[in-house]
């Protein structure tokens, strides 16, 4: 057999290739000439399997689509506070060109909106280094998320460059409020050549899942960036991501996700899947059309929205049980985070005062975070001083709860 | 022994007693009266266990936590359409009780800022019936949400109709652009009512658990609005629920979360946890400062970021196997969503062409959501269409793939 | 021989009869129902002639014409100190109904724009009276200014009131920030009746012409208000008057105006005319397009704009003369004013050491202002303590310089 | 004797020398290191004698006083529909450094807040020059408003371009938008070396009087730019000089003025006077403290206010009178614009018919503008068509109605 996931997926780009809807972004002279019926959708899982669909080979500027990784870049080299010192973290509800800032400090709203992502491109390996220097760290930055070597497409670079003067406006304010500490047209001279990486629906599937499963590029084994950088970026995606219709995707996908003006939307649902999707017609906010379409119908049709992951079972945590030489039992399956290790400690507390012995069985644990493992311990702790033997079944020989 | 989760939250409460920052909300006379000291924290497991620690059966008025909820009941009697209608989904950077709508149509941004909560509110109930009656309506549906009937405190709704007049500001230009229907001061005066029923943080624990699993009360059992609705609502309070300070609690925190001016705070993570806390004094937002902080340190504490969700193992799905008469055999544990499904699916389609019977063993899953369930079900269906022979091993006698 | 300005006001009118551009008021039923060929012209001069060409006696609600003498009587009510405790004076850049408040306080920004003109009117008249008196005092001081009582068209009214509600929301957020102290429907029923006096084209230059000759109305002579509510007045007006084509207004125009839904505007040029005009359609500003034509060409035509008034030509205070008997003479023409006086001083100041005896013939002066008083009474003080005989040729027997 | 003019502008300055309210501007390092104490008025009158006390020949840099003498330039040079499809005329509400623009096109709001002003600056001169000779351009028109050669202070221009970034962010916009053609970094330069123009409270009075009396300076007698384009310039000055106190200015002052940020303010008030004054300290506006407060009390005590102008006396134009030998005589004095020729015109009209033979005695006439010319025409020759005989007793030998 063959597993359904590419019929899926295939039957997903069929189902809207006849759409013309939308208008490709005209104030970048390059971006005017790419073939509009182009179309693409991939999806990677957890372990690094990319499924694909259309032109999922064909290559497009990743444009502000690499705004979230620039910033997670800027985490890495400059921690979370000089980051939040110089970049907010709220939603602006201006257009991603505005000269969105708090009003009482100028620092920009967030790294999603230009004037926040050239700041946040500026913040990006050390301070010392050219200007040059610094899109080269961006683009092997990028490279490792995608996990392969991205080219730049010199030509967009060129003809971004020659109409710079809104970027530079807002790199020039910026700079005026002490948040840019380099040149305005070097800074933006760096962030246009990061936004002209070139790109395929399948790296950003990749790159999408290397965020979403905590910074580890499932192709090459590289961690990136440590999983609390991809916590934060995830969290300003989820909430400034979408432009000013971030409310809108929030509740109709619910994947936190971001677009670029060439066409392509990357989404990354925190542990479950990476997505990319490429067609060059945008709507009026800015993001593709069909991009859009197809994220709604893969939300829906896979119950892949933030808002809607199932509870842990009750069931899952065996009802007190008996080993086979008649001590009690508890057996815990599946992923224990906080409410599954809550649920096993309440079935610990149950056991009568006078059992002395008793197995824990952690055989069918799929995973375990640190505060389940934490939990876990406690209560084996507490069962120890009760005055009880506690044999513990492991699911690896290697695994240790302490 | 004890289970230890109940130490963790008294030694939460004692972390923080000490502090005094932030004021007693000062606009509605009543609310100035209660004492600032009062502290607490409560968590409801999905499965209607409650822990709590600190004043937890202290009762004070739900204020704004109502509106999530008023959300909850307009979709309930209207439905998603005419809801949308009337109020949008947008964050909207404006205080709470600014005259935030849209600027081309009027309509109120958010069902979280009280121009759209007073809208929200009169959605509620059949539109027919009269003010009190909908009020009444109201009061009834927070009590499904909390599982006990709840009362209203007659001295605060007095108190904040006499200091009205802001509040039918918001009222009469929404009644003026055509987004409510019925008088201004009776909208207020059953939106005040609304905000006067008393509550305490288990009951906070209690609402916020029946949005988190999917509408169904933990205790009581009852079904109170449907699934669809909590994803919908869960989405809203994630993009604005806590005012202009959405992006950074979404990145400090990252649960769903809504607070009130009487010093309330529900957070409702889905599938894992709701949680209440209770403390009088706000800081500049309108939100609870120890609020706040319990809410930082339960979450990070706890695990419970919405954006670090660990990822499926792809231990779970054992790696083909043997049965004891040694067909193929393919184990699934675990939650069966999208992510563990794909990975199911394609240890099937690695099983060699020339096996011609095999067991799926399906005992220790824990969950199985819509999707995961129908990917099963067609990789069993596509196993058979091969011509093999498909043996499932069931984790309940009654259950079905199909 | 016929004076010519009937003939140019006949002529300008035909001048722009065909036009047909603009809309009808929609959001008041009534105010659509009017006929919108209507065109009127009236221009009143300081001594109370009104010259008048087509429908100048056609009789339309004078709307928010009315605000600028609210404000008046406001200010001859309550004092400059408390109406500017309530209403600002700064242009707002909103358009007329929007919550146009100071940022810090609440304060309504200017008494042009509806939540400041609600303000206003509830400013006028004793504090402690009820709203239908205060509604009186609206109408009565409205026909003071126009010097004929003013009927109310109840209709209007009526279907204004029936609509009420955005103004309800202004006047509900001004109580709620304290700028108002009365209940918000009597409020807003009291402006709305205010709205809804009848005037003419002929009545709104009459008021016009009270305001530009410092409050006493040309025709009855009663003075309706102090000169310096007249000068706050017409300061307001120039700068909020117009909504926010202020500044096109100001530079294309010149003329301190007001201008109301129902087609009608009202100039007043200090110290020179009144002018009113009728013409129903309106622009996207809400200003008259037939009416704002009609004075353009009037300020064009007439030299009316405030900004290119002749200065007093040098020669107008005589160089030195001599009288019959040989004395020095000094003969000062034409209104008498700072920089008039002040040429008047120097030249007394050439008046050689040498000459005793001197002759200020003032016989010829036009108007005089207590500055040019005040200098001129100082001049001749310090002729006479150089020890000068002064004889001063007066131009009328009971004008004294002090 | 001495005129007392001189003496009141001397108890004018006494009168507040003991003042140290305010901030010196700070943004600028140079500016910093000035003589908080320093003070100073001078007022030019309409013939160019110029009164001064305090500190009047000590020299500061004009800073956006220039903005009003630049946005005149640029209308001599490129007309008024080129400068107006460049820069509006509005009011903005913002800050003099905001990005304020309008929204649907991003034209600059007014030439009097920095980004219309640096767009104001590069419409001066021919297009196709280099923008150190466009500087050059502007350093000579500036001098030719005040009658001598003014000096740039180097160290200004050096130290304000060195924090030129903010400029740079509001020229960069316009460059964006299409309304600059240059380099930003270029016209902020120049719009930098023209702030830094060396100026005395005397200079400031003569340039404001050779705005105020129609373009010509009356200590050269050269006719700096057109008088259309000094009307234009006064309504902006009025709509838009005072920054966002524009409203308050204009209701307490009355005068268009512009104040700079090192202390300066100009005032002009048509056909009467130029004003400067210099102290540094400044008010949170960035006006000057005490540069507020002379303006306030020379409006007050010399009636400056443009809203305070007398109206014309009806017995200006004589009642009719007799000649010598019995024909009707009317005599019109004063200055003849429309107001008063309206009044001859009538005293015209009133001649019975059967008066053959009338005398027009135009000797005490002061002032008259082509309006007032025109209109006096136009009586004489319907006199002349009813068949009389009109005698013109003109002013001056030179003087011809036609």
């Amino acid at each position: 057999m063959r597993t359904p996931v590419p019929d899926y997926l295939t039957e997903l780009i069929e189902g809207c290739t006849a759409d013309a809807d939308g208008e490709l972004a005209s104030y970048i002279p390059e971006l005017a000439n790419v073939d509009p019926a182009q179309l693409a959708v991939a999806v990677c899982t957890p372990d690094g399997t990319v499924y694909a669909a259309g032109d999922a080979d064909a290559q497009f500027t990743i444009q502000s689509i690499s705004k979230p990784f620039a910033y997670a870049l800027a985490l890495r080299d400059r921690g979370l506070d000089v980051v939040l010192d110089h970049v907010g973290v709220e939603p602006s509800g201006d257009a991603f060109n505005e000269m969105s800032v708090e009003s009482a400090t100028g620092r920009p709203r967030n790294p999603m909106i230009n004037i926040g992502a050239i700041t946040t491109h500026s913040l990006v390996g050390n301070p010392a280094i050219p200007y040059e220097a610094r899109a080269a760290v961006l683009i092997d930055g990028l490279s490792r998320f995608a996990g392969r070597t991205l080219d730049v497409d010199e030509a967009v670079l060129e003809s971004e460059y020659a109409t710079r003067y809104r970027n530079v406006a807002l790199a020039s304010m910026a700079r005026s409020n002490d948040f840019i500490h380099v040149e305005p047209d070097e800074a933006v001279w760096g962030y246009t050549k990061q936004c002209s990486a070139l790109v395929t629906a399948r790296d950003l599937a990749v790159m999408a899942t290397t965020l979403a499963g905590g910074g580890k590029n499932p192709l090459t084994g590289e961690q990136v960036v440590p999983q609390w950088v991809c916590r934060q970026v995830l969290s300003v995606m989820m909430s400034c991501g979408m432009y000013d219709a971030a409310g809108d995707w929030l509740s109709q996908v619910g994947i936190p996700a971001k677009s670029g003006v060439s066409g392509g939307i990357l989404g990354a649902l925190p542990g479950q899947a990476g997505i990319g999707t490429f067609s060059p017609r945008l709507d009026r906010f800015g993001n593709s059309v069909r991009g859009v379409q197809l994220f709604e119908r893969l939300s829906g049709d896979m119950g892949l929205h933030i808002m809607e992951l199932p509870a842990p079972s009750i069931d899952a945590i065996g009802a007190r049980d008996e080993s086979e030489d008649g001590r009690p039992l508890i057996a815990v399956q599946g992923p224990v985070i906080f409410s599954t290790a809550e649920l096993a400690l309440r079935r610990f507390a149950e056991i009568p005062d006078d059992e002395r012995d008793v197995v824990i069985d952690l055989r069918m644990v799929t995973t375990m975070n640190s505060v389940g493992k934490r939990m876990l311990a406690e209560g084996v702790r507490r069962l120890k001083l009760d005055g009880r033997e506690v044999e513990l079944l492991l699911p690896r020989a290697d695994f240790s709860l302490t």
